[in-house]
């Protein structure tokens, strides 16, 4: 089974880019801590004012739904979702 | 210093998937192993065929450079090219 990758674009309000960043803060290093079949999941800055990317990698489908699942995923999620400008973007890749 | 991460598109022409995901597997091993800057490097298919996208992290700049002006890259990177559909994109981001 191939490993998947996913590539999120996240578009922040104005004015939100901290609050965005202080909570992902606390969900990237819970992603590393908790799930055992990630392996990469990573927040970047774009080009563009207020639009991050995400790369993330996962050990399979099942691995992908448990980081969906996850505890730390729903309830930092929660905190995230209030400074979105829009729903995330999802590119899904399958690992060469 | 952040560190700096790339997405790279790259568009194979139809046939050459085959010879080009040889080639990377050339490649990638060697990023990792000569490139101390380098954190991440890794192939992936997108949804569309023949549309790869690399997603990759680097310890700053000197770092990117380093890898663009490597040996493993320059000689493997030529043997890339004729697989190609067209220029590479790359969309340069920062660590947040």
């Amino acid at each position: 089974m191939s490993d998947i990758g996913v590539i999120a674009t996240l578009r922040v309000q104005p004015g939100k880019e901290a609050e965005f960043e202080a909570v992902f803060a606390e969900l990237a290093p819970a992603v590393r801590a908790n799930e055992p079949g990630n392996s990469y999941y990573r927040l970047f800055r774009t080009s563009e004012t207020g639009v991050y990317k995400v790369m993330e990698c996962y050990a399979g489908a099942a691995a992908l739904e448990a980081h969906r699942a996850s505890d730390h995923f729903r309830t930092l999620g929660a905190n995230l979702a209030p400074c979105l400008a829009g729903a995330p973007e999802i590119e899904r890749l399958i690992a060469v």
